[in-house]
C-alpha cells in the first residue's frame, strides 16, 4: 500500500451491494492549502455532474451536498492523487482505488451507481450519436491471435479464484432469477433452461457452442436435454476445467471441448449457442461470426446470443478495457444486427435482462468479499480492490441502464420451424 | 377487361390460400411463333430463379417443370404482355394481372409463395448487404403532406370498403393467434390483449398512440384496461368512423381522436403504442420519431411499436409501393434501431409474428373472396384483381421470411419499471 495510510482504507472499504452507507463523518482539519484541494474537489464534482457524494482530500478538504443527503464519501490521499484523477476520471480513478489511494466510506456499488446516474443526467441525449461514432469506427485487434492474448489475460487468471465468488455452477454470466427469492446457484440453473428452452431443444440432436466457460451449460444440455455438444473456448485453463468436469459426470462421450476459435466452427449442427462471447468478438468481426452461424445451422436450425450490450454505440469503460477486459466491446442491438442481417438470419425473440445481471453481480459481489481473505492470500491487496471495483462497478453499470444484457434467438431466413407463441418458455 | 379471353381468367381464379391447385391441363395447340414464345417464357422462368410453375402464353407455348411438379399455371393472354414482364417482372406483372391479362391456373397465393422461394434461393446471401445499400439511401418523401397524401391514398378508399373483409374488429394489422384454432376476430382481440399486456396498463394511465387505424386498439384499452386515450390518425374517413364508434359505446370521454400527424404529438404520458404506422414513416423520420416518443414517456413509461419489418434492408416490392402504398417501406431490426439508439430509449422485448400475420392475410383473403361480388360493385374488376394479388402476394412475402412482423418493447434508458419475466403475458 502506496503513499496512503492504512486506517483510512478501514472499517467501511467493503461492497457488500446492500444496506445504507453510514453518515459521513464531518471534516476534521483543514491544513494549509485546502482551499486549493476544496478548488480541486469542486470541479471533479462538476465534471462528474454533481452527484450526491462528498468527496475529501484526506484532513484538508471536503466538498459535498447538503448535509444528509450524501450517499457515500470518497477520500484520496493526497493531492497527488487527486490530480491525474481531475485529468481522466473514468480510466484514472480504478487505477488510484486500486492501488489503495482513495478510500470509500459508505457502499462502493451505491455510489458508482450514483456517479453513473448524475453522469448520465448529464449527458444531453442529443449527443448520444456523436458520442457514438468513435467507438463504431474503432478497431479491435481480435485476430485469431490477438483474441487468445485478450482471452488469456481475464479467463485465464485461475479456476481457484474464479470458483471462490460464482457459485456452484461456474458460470460466469448473467443468471435469470424467475422468482424474486431465487439464489444465485438456481438462477444460473433457471437461466440454462430458459437458454435451452428458446431453443427448443430436443433429444439426439447436435449443438454447437462458441465460447463455452467452464463448460458448465454444455454438460447441462447434453445431461438435461439429450443432445450432443460441441464446445469452442479459447482459454486453457476453462478447456482443461471443462473436461476435467465432463469425464467425472461422464458425458465425455456426449460433449466435446475444443480448444478452439469460434471462426474454425465446422459442420452441420441443429443449434448453436453463444453465452457471454460476444463482447469479445469486436463488431468488426460481427459479418464473419454471422457466415459461421449461417454455415452451421441446418435448415430448420435455432441460434442464440447471449451477450452484454448498450442502448447505444458507446466505448467500454475505459478502466475496464484497459486493467479487467482488454478487447472487450458491449455492442448496441442495432450493431448486433451487423451480424445477423448480411446472412438472412430472421430475429424471433430478444429479451433484455439487465436488472437479473445487477442482481448475479450483486450475488457475486458478496461471495467475493466473504473470499476476499483467500483472494488476497493468492494475489495482493491492489488485485482485491481491483476486482472489488469491477464488480461494484458493473452492478452499477447494469442498474443504472449504462449496460444490457440481450439474449437473442434466431433461425434461417427461410425456416418456418418457429412456435406459434413464446408460452412454451414459462411452464407452471 | 382488355384483349384477354374472357373464358381464360376462369374457374380457378380465385386465391384462397389453402387446398391444392388443380393439375395444370397439358397445353392443346401451339400456333405460328410459337418457339419465340417459348424461347420468352423460359428466359423468364429463368429470371424467377426456375420455379416449380407452368409459364404459357395463351394456345401458343408452354414452359414449366417435370410433370406433376408444378404448383400452378401463369398464362399470358398474348406476346404483348410478356414482353414487359420480362423486363420488369415485380413491377410488370402486378399491373398485368389487375389487368386481366395474365390467368393463373391454381392457387394465386401458392403460386407467389413457390416465386419467392425459388428467387431467394437463387440470391445468394453474401448480396443481400449490396442490395440494401440502395434501400438505405432512398428517400421518402414523408413530410406532412406528403405522408398525407400517401395515407390518404391506401386507407381512405371507404371504411365499407374495408368492413367487408377485416372481420368484426376492423384491424388492419396482424393478428396474435394463441392456439392453432384461434378465428381471425379471436386472434385480433388476442392481439391487442398482448399489446396491453406488454405495455403493462394499470387503470387510471394515460396512453398515447400514433397511427390508431378506425380506432379498435385505443376503444379496448379504455374499455378494457381502464386507461385514457389520445389516439392519433391522419386518415380522415378512419377518424371519422371511430369517433363515431367511441360515441356509440360511451367512450368518448376517455379516447380521444385527434386527426393529425405523430410529429405533433405534445404533452406526456404513461404509455406510447403504434401498430402498423411505423411502415409509412420513412427511416428518414425514424429518429424525429424517437425524439418524439422520448418527449412524450413519462421516466417510468413504455412504449411498443408493432411494425411489418425485414431480415436486412430492401426496398418495398415495386408493384406494392406503386398501386398499393406509396411512400411504404418495412425497415429491417437495425433500421428500426434508428428510432431508439439516438434517444436512448432502451429495449426491452422483441418478439417476431411473422407467421401469424401469414395466417391473419389468408384469414383477410378468404373474406374478401366471399365479398369479392361486392367489391366489384363498389369498383371495378380491375380493382378486385389488383386487391387479390396484393392479399395473396403478402400471404407469400410472410410465409417465405420476404417480410417479418416486429412487435418492439422499450422504455427510457434510466427506467428500471420493469418486469423480472415475460411470464405475464401468458396467463393460463
Amino acid at each position: 500500500m502506496n503513499a496512503f495510510d492504512e486506517s483510512l482504507a478501514s472499517s467501511s472499504e467493503r461492497a457488500s451491494g446492500s444496506g445504507r452507507p453510514p453518515p459521513p463523518a464531518p471534516v476534521e482539519s483543514a491544513g494549509p492549502g485546502s482551499s486549493i484541494d476544496g478548488w480541486l474537489l469542486t470541479r471533479l464534482r462538476a465534471v462528474l455532474g454533481d452527484p450526491p457524494v462528498e468527496f475529501a482530500v484526506k484532513e484538508r478538504a471536503l466538498v459535498g451536498p447538503a448535509a444528509e443527503s450524501a450517499v457515500a464519501r470518497v477520500t484520496f490521499a493526497n493531492r497527488r492523487t487527486l490530480m491525474p484523477i481531475l485529468a481522466d476520471p473514468p480510466l484514472r480513478f480504478g487505477d488510484a482505488y486500486s492501488e489503495g489511494s482513495v478510500a470509500i466510506d459508505g457502499d462502493l456499488a451505491s455510489l458508482l451507481e450514483t456517479v453513473y446516474r448524475s453522469g448520465l443526467a448529464a449527458a444531453k441525449s442529443g449527443s448520444l450519436l456523436r458520442r457514438a461514432t468513435g467507438a463504431l469506427r474503432r478497431p479491435h485487434k481480435n485476430t485469431l491471435a490477438g483474441s487468445r492474448d485478450n482471452i488469456h489475460h481475464h479467463y485465464d487468471i485461475g479456476n481457484a479464484f474464479y470458483s471462490l465468488w460464482l457459485g456452484r455452477t461456474m458460470a460466469y454470466t448473467c443468471a435469470y432469477y424467475p422468482t424474486e427469492d431465487a439464489t444465485l446457484d438456481e438462477a444460473q440453473v433457471a437461466k440454462m433452461d430458459h437458454v435451452c428452452r428458446k431453443l427448443r431443444l430436443k433429444a439426439g440432436e447436435s449443438v454447437v457452442e462458441a465460447g463455452c466457460g467452464w463448460g458448465t451449460l454444455a454438460l447441462h444440455m447434453a445431461r438435461n436435454y439429450g443432445v450432443r455438444v460441441r464446445a469452442f473456448n479459447i482459454s486453457r485453463e476453462q478447456v482443461a476445467y471443462a473436461r476435467e468436469r465432463a469425464a467425472r459426470e461422464g458425458l465425455s462421450g456426449q460433449v466435446e471441448y475444443v480448444e478452439d476459435d469460434y471462426r474454425n466452427i465446422r459442420g452441420r449442427f441443429d443449434a448453436f449457442v453463444s453465452v457471454g462471447m460476444l463482447e469479445h468478438v469486436g463488431v468488426a468481426n460481427y459479418e464473419a461470426l454471422g457466415a459461421v452461424i449461417r454455415r452451421a445451422l441446418q435448415g430448420r436450425g435455432r441460434g442464440l446470443i447471449h451477450s452484454i450490450g448498450r442502448n447505444y454505440p458507446a466505448p467500454l469503460q475505459p478502466w475496464i478495457e484497459k486493467r479487467i477486459f482488454p478487447g472487450a466491446y458491449p455492442p448496441s442491438l442495432g450493431e448486433m444486427m451487423g451480424i445477423f442481417e448480411p446472412s438472412n438470419l430472421s430475429i424471433l425473440d430478444v429479451e433484455n435482462l439487465r436488472l437479473h445481471y445487477a442482481r448475479t453481480l450483486r450475488d457475486w459481489l458478496v461471495l467475493y468479499e466473504n473470499a476476499s481473505e483467500r483472494v488476497r492470500q493468492m494475489f495482493d491487496e491492489k488485485f482485491v480492490r481491483m476486482w472489488r471495483l469491477y464488480l461494484a462497478g458493473s452492478v452499477a453499470a447494469f442498474t443504472t441502464g449504462t449496460l444490457q444484457l440481450f439474449q437473442v434467438v434466431f433461425a434461417p431466413g427461410e425456416s418456418n420451424d418457429v412456435p406459434l407463441t413464446r408460452a412454451h418458455l414459462y411452464p407452471r
